[in-house]
């Protein structure tokens, strides 16, 4: 089990689906960063379930508590630790899982891993877990913000077979929230919107596609060659639960071309050097130069679905699940947040680590 | 700059494409396995240049020294040096590399991150760089097998538009060395060396997708939240030069499934359970259920091509650059044991800390 | 700022003095060991205040509450949260550690390190910060107990002039516990207690040393050659407050001796090899060799003294700082728990780490 | 077994006593720092044995040969490869040691630990294991000079019942070596030259206390609360062979002084605030407050002696072992450099983590 994320802005989380609480102790905040339970507040609401009616009916206020690394405003350079307490746990709801295995979710696993498991709403295979790391990931955004101007956006860009095409430097945090969906392209969060109620309706779900754009990246951000800025993306987003692929810039998509068509060519002037198109999605070489940053996160369809399924039970036995919780028909709405969490929380780190060594000895 | 990778496992590699000499030092290797230096050249082999027409001509023997931490032919739980030096190192070749910046390559990143670059092949930057992984990467398959019995095996699926749609789970090994493009369907593999040599006539390059398939994984590797083993295999791949993506089982396709034909029922009897498909790719909640792992990984077009391109000097004044190195028009088929390294040494640090805590305290 | 320990057994602090909490976010504990909060609150009372008429007349009752980590009594494998809030926090005692610097505290070095500081009862580098640590340290204890049969003990075994030369193999918790030094020895501890009444009614303070016997410590301890046992415990006994030294086996004092007056000469018979002397601690090369391990640490005296102290402000202008706050005059009594939790996080994070190689690859 | 030490600046090293070579990769130095092999070979120098008629009379030249990281004299930011080959492996000096545990070295508990061990020469656990540290630590000692002005400066100051009471901060590089015991107290060095003599010629050894003054140190270095620099700096110390005990400023002998005679007082003014005395050994709270650092390490008589010695060999069996290889009858002359080099690993390390946050948000 490690709970532990990041090498100079440190997370360590904590907290189940049905214990007394979630949260985070953040490590390696610099010291002087004006923040207040406002700023996390805001990026949990965007996390909580209840929000509309396409997510979970569950109601959980999900109210951060700071309890330490503040003073008169200001992080002081402390671990900061805060914690949502659980109040919404409803357990009578998740009865057959302590029997049974769910399909597609933890349950088999943790208990082959562990040997049992707190079955109580998925324990801390829950996304329930995600809560902390949006918490930090809030602190990591204001720090980045303050110390670069890099605003982090994210955008559900597919769900089931509704896709946008809109360019993705064009989207607003103004459109993201104005879609139920958090697709900025109105035509294709309607359609979205349409596909997710659908399944819902069926009792089935749906998947998608988010969308990272990064448009104010600092350059020079990324440690060749294990911690590549793609690589520790990549790693922070299949770290969110029901994901399933990242791409960055041209992607999968790109390994069809030649290289004469795939290449970004460069641009002057001196101290403006930049490429005339982005197939690398803002990184070279492990190392951002400056452009966007682009990259795409797979999410499959949530596992939990209302119709009966056939499975298990911890003995092997043939039995039939009915899942009776309250569960997204499509957790990419509220995921959002939780890629533009985990950018953060990465760019923060890197950030940090350029800072230590850049400008130190410089060159003749 | 990073070059160290794994917890437990621990590798530090070095070394820049005209420097010296490329290496690895491997820390945390338990005692007692049996490693001769043709185990690690084997693999070295593999990866090295000019091992047909579809490879780069450079000659480089690529012979590895192990210098330290064997006894007796066993590892003796110590550091396990290991070192390849340099001995092709035709700079005169690279002679642009010095002014300009190639498109698509790290050169202008390396200069805004560093101040200044080791010009010559590439530098660090080199795909050289990767001769050290692959040297603790033959060392983690060792262990694997010996300890596990797991086998690791990929292969091309993909190279420019042509696909092999072969079930991954019968590709063998000798399929696999058989093809010059390392993709182990005979068809799609005339049909891509075609592709590669149509590309290479052209001055260009192509790209496409690497499949891995282990069919004998250890049930209850990885470890939530942030070390899923999905999550430590896309930083691993995405810390490859050239990678621009990564997905596990169904991927990016699946996000267009329902939940309903999406999820991975299981079936018994007890002690064999198991799932009836596999769009999980073997990894539930981050952790592997003993079903095989699949994933792919997504390599761009090579960045160096032969012909003029459009490019600006470190003043930002534009130029044309002329590649006249010898470079391969495809990465794909040398990077078929560079995939597999990485799924190595993830696999043997991920079990080593599962045996650190498994059984302790056996469940009641 | 790096508030986090340990690579396997893992854990986080946070809280300051006045803030409103303190805690641990502890990851990597094994599932399935039985926990319960009473068994960190008898650790933590050990630690807390107000204890005896020796220690600070404040009273804080230190109640811990385990957030996560545990279903049904055991662990989880997942991260142990546990809290404890701050209630006694009479701010208005510390006024003067606003504007002024505190001598031989870490008021000076906070501000020039982090800009500005927490000052309310010396924030962060206040003692309170270890609550944290010693409540996960009591889990540590617990696992070493369940997995090893290891019990830690340490005692007071000097204050100020005044040693006890008792055979550390023969005290007990029970001697221990019994005295308000917790100094085994009734004679010693009588002329210790004095010598703390004489400093306080004199506003003043004293230091001395305490004593850690592991008599049952399991062997094969110690990853060589960066993380050798001895190395880590002095890192974990130096970052207690107000230590100043650290000792093995022999210590300084060995280095006075001739190798052949300094040796352990080895005995049989076999399966039972042992040391005829313990010179070395417990420890040869770094690695637990099944005799007891032995070491000492040095603790100053307590900075804060209620007598008038010469002084500077921020701004270097001199002042005369007047102490008002409640304080130790000897922090030895409370330290004791503290040298144990340490020692039961090192053995623990390294017991984990044997674990995770040892016996994979049996000698031939 | 963990041979990698550091967080920003680090270095894993590599290598047995007889083994082909022994070495360090170094990850993480920052770019552009002036560095040839005659920076590194003059710290090597200082360690090597047959330096003079005090230490072993081995010839071994040491030479280091840096594979990596450099380009046009200076560093690329890449990591820094550095081997020194082994060439003089008179192994059938050490027959013994293949059946017989010799007392006090790592014999016993390397078996304990890894099931076998590479006898020859101690294997990893010899003394020679430490080049591939200084040959890193020459590298932080440059940085830390270039960077900061910062001198590292440690000598002899005890042989076994021989002591110099000079002032730490009087003592100078060419004192130092101008002393066969380095010790720059002329006196007291001639009387441990006598010390060390009178041991060889009786068959036996002596051992004595390393003195570290680092006059010139950068304040708001450490990190509280693991890392503070004591805690670093007394972890790398006790790691180094041989070694006992670790105190800084006032130490051991500070804990009979009352707090009232204890406490540093300060002194502005402004910008220049200071302390009166420096009992505090240049730390408070963990962090440099810019007054010289000052501690010292314990090292034990070593335990090679060539006197018999009881003994038992891996069955248990009594012997009796004859010790005939050539060794150092005092370990501390050639220690004073590895005392050094761990300083500088440390600082470097806490400077760069200390860079990396500092200044960001500045204080309002």
């Amino acid at each position: 089990m490690s709970s532990q994320f990041g090498s100079l802005f440190k997370i360590a989380t904590f907290g189940e689906s049905h214990g007394h609480a979630v949260g985070v102790v953040l490590d390696g905040c610099p010291s002087g960063l004006a923040i207040t339970e406002a700023d996390i507040q805001a990026d949990l609401d965007r996390r909580r379930p209840g929000q509309n009616r396409l997510t979970t009916p569950r109601k959980e206020a999900d109210t951060v508590r700071i309890l330490s690394g503040l003073f008169d405003g200001r992080t002081t350079g402390t671990p900061i630790a805060m914690v949502v307490e659980n109040t919404d746990q409803r357990s009578h709801d998740y009865g057959d899982m302590q029997t049974l295995y769910r399909p597609s979710h933890a349950d088999f696993t943790y208990d082959l891993k562990y040997g049992f498991r707190d079955f109580r709403g998925g324990g801390r295979s829950s996304a329930r877990e995600t809560i902390g790391r949006v918490a930090a990931g809030a602190v990591a955004r204001k720090l980045l913000r303050e110390a670069c101007g890099t605003e982090i956006l994210a955008y559900v860009s597919q769900v089931a077979d509704v896709e946008t095409t809109i360019d993705p430097l064009t989207a607003t945090l103004e459109q993201v929230e104005a879609s139920l969906v958090r697709c900025p392209d109105p035509e294709a969060s309607a359609r979205m919107e349409a596909a997710i109620d659908a399944a819902r309706k069926d009792q089935d779900s749906v998947g998608g596609v988010i969308q990272l754009a990064i448009k104010t990246a600092p350059g020079g951000i990324g440690e060749p060659v294990f911690h590549r800025l793609e690589a520790e993306l990549a790693r922070a987003f299949l770290s969110l639960p029901a994901t399933k692929g990242f791409e960055i810039g041209s992607g999968f998509a790109g390994t069809r071309l030649r290289g004469s068509a795939h290449n970004d060519l460069f641009h002057g002037p001196a101290g403006h050097i930049g490429t005339d198109t982005n197939r690398s999605g803002g990184v070279q070489g492990g190392i951002t130069n400056g452009e966007p940053i682009l990259c795409r996160v797979a999410f499959k369809p949530t596992a939990t679905i209302s119709q009966p399924q056939k499975t298990v039970d911890k003995n092997g036995n043939e039995a039939v699940l009915n899942a009776k919780g309250r569960h997204d028909p499509c957790v990419l709405p509220r995921a959002v947040v939780l890629v533009e969490t985990m950018a953060a929380l990465v760019l923060a780190d890197l950030f940090l680590e350029q800072r230590a060594r850049h400008g130190l000895f410089p060159a003749r």
